[in-house]
């Protein structure tokens, strides 16, 4: 698969006039495209303009309504319930997200749910959008089923990423992971490398491991059963149980809270409607800030410093390796694969736009 | 390794009047015991009778306090800091998740953590009593290290279980969980056994995966590197990054925020000073609590339903074994091991009590 490379501010200018062709407003596209993005400068490729084509598809069919307004359907002085009203994810991620962060400058802590959302790209711009601002941020979201639960063969739970951002020095604390081996996205990679998958990824049909990407990938768009193994793998023995009950909890502090549909019952027909959560904790509630910060990031150096395993020159810690390819991609390019590029430039002809008026290859 | 079976109400008064004899009060005693038989009651062994020669040394040794009071440091109606003053980690729990529960009654969460803890048991233990109060309860402590962070080779986080408990009928939702594979105590029984460990738990001083449960064991101990690896394995492929992103998570939300020591500094000489966090959330904040505990429900019950893999007749949620157990122990008799039986014994002949007197075969 072939890659090209282009500039950020190209790549942001296309998005942005792509979206207000689309019918969002100035502000909304902008959010939109930071988001996406975000997931590119950050490395995580399945997240960025790779996703581009998933947004044109939901907006023309009506799944993702443009002109949604998020709506708060319960309060108190530490949490909300929004109502997103099938409206773009990421318009709906950053209002509940400044709202949690409000009321965690209020009260401490901010807790927001929402139903009825869409696909809000990755999980940790939203926590991340706490770190900046100097509070601790979580967000979670459900999704399609795709994570089959230990001793099943039917996919139940979203791949439900946590993620959790924390301000720390040099380097914050950044956690974004799914609760699922690997995403959807990985094995998208797989099919179109047409390499097997490696065993204790995934499962078919029937509940055994499976290699096959392209039939998993299949059974799972047509809900035929099989799916992706929760982390841990399909069995007890090295606590697929645990990644079971990571994924079920995210189904708590989404869909649960919310009020809206678990994983196993959005995506059916023309609809999203996937649930998400947004925590804000202010981290001056347990003392001074400062302090609280100075020892995470003392244990975060502490960890980097730690003896390495032969053979190995570094041992990271999260959201190290996202902040080095952000600075170097910001300066130095953003690489797209040719598959994508297509998918774009088909999008472009429909909304009357010429590809090669925005992008040029670097 | 034989069992020996003995009545719970045996038991009960037997450690009751043990931990009277070690100084603690009526009250403390009572607790303290509560804990550990729930463990065995749940059939976590590891954490039940078997863990009473720890109390017995650490209480000898003065490494746990039986005199110490809990003390707030501070506060705001959402939180709480406690400095446990190096008591006996099963009050400082009870103390922080009553005071956690007593402010999310009042403003909707209550967030305490502890430093200058020492082991509480099961971190189920706390977040099943906000549960039982109709309210999501959180806890997570961290310990000694034994995890080691991916490519490293030194033991840098505790086994930093993330117990999660959510009112459900007919079965609550209860995940208490290790972020490393298994636990310590998984080694010692593999090494009691003489059987050689699953290449994928632990690796040895140098990095390399290792079945070897003796010399690991002994490697912990002495700090000479090694140890149990997070979840999802010593590498990335299968998602090791995840589990030691969760472990560091456990570090932040216990040590990190209540000012005490990391894992990696915890348990140096005749020192415990673990910390813990007490997490408790009226989900009346987001709603109904009816409505939200029915939703629950209902999606754990569709997990139960949902399709078996060939070759599998059950699909459990979390918590449904431990229930299961609990009811068949409470009526049939817990079983300890002869070793533990012994250990008993030596605690006893210390306290000037006659193990017979207390404990009968059945």
């Amino acid at each position: 698969m072939a890659y090209l490379k282009y500039n950020y501010q190209d790549l942001k200018n296309l998005c942005e006039i792509a979206f207000q062709k689309f019918g969002c407003t100035k502000e909304d596209s902008e959010t939109i495209t930071d988001v996406l993005l975000l997931a590119d400068l950050f490395g995580i490729e399945s997240h960025g303009m790779q996703r581009l084509t998933r947004y044109h598809k939901g907006i023309t069919s009506g799944m993702m309504k443009v002109d949604a307004k998020s709506e708060i359907i319960h309060e108190t002085p530490v949490s909300a319930v929004v109502d997103g009203h099938d409206g773009m994810g990421q318009v709906i991620g950053r209002y509940c997200m400044e709202l949690a962060i409000k009321k965690a400058k209020e009260t401490g802590v901010g807790f927001v749910v929402a139903n009825n959302s869409n696909h809000y790209g990755i999980a940790g711009y939203y926590s991340r959008m706490a770190m900046l601002e100097g509070i601790m941020g979580i967000s979670m979201c459900n999704s399609e089923a795709i994570g089959v639960p230990t001793f099943g063969r039917k996919a139940m739970m979203g791949s439900n990423p946590i993620a959790i951002s924390m301000p720390a020095k040099p380097i914050p604390f950044h956690l974004d992971m799914s609760t699922t081996v690997v995403t959807r996205g990985k094995l998208e990679v797989y099919n179109k490398k047409e390499e097997p998958l490696p065993i204790g990824w995934a499962i078919d049909h029937t509940g055994k491991d499976s290699s096959d990407a392209k039939q998993v990938l299949y059974d799972i768009q047509n809900k035929l059963g099989g799916g992706i193994v929760p982390i841990g793998g399909s069995s007890e023995q090295f606590g697929g149980h645990k990644g079971y009950g990571l994924g079920v909890a995210v189904e708590m502090f989404t869909a649960v809270l919310s009020g809206g549909l678990t994983g196993n019952h959005t995506h059916i027909g023309n609809v999203g409607k996937c649930c998400q959560s947004y925590f804000a904790i202010d981290t001056g509630i347990f003392g001074d800030r400062d302090i609280i910060e100075n020892s995470m990031s003392t244990y975060l150096q502490e960890l980097r410093d730690s003896d390495k395993a032969e053979g190995q020159s570094r041992i990271y810690t999260h959201g190290e390796k996202e902040i080095q390819g952000y600075e170097d991609r910001m300066k130095n390019g953003i690489i797209v694969n040719e598959n994508t590029v297509k998918e774009i430039k088909d999008m472009c002809s429909d909304l009357n736009m010429n590809i090669d008026d925005y992008l040029k290859e670097i």
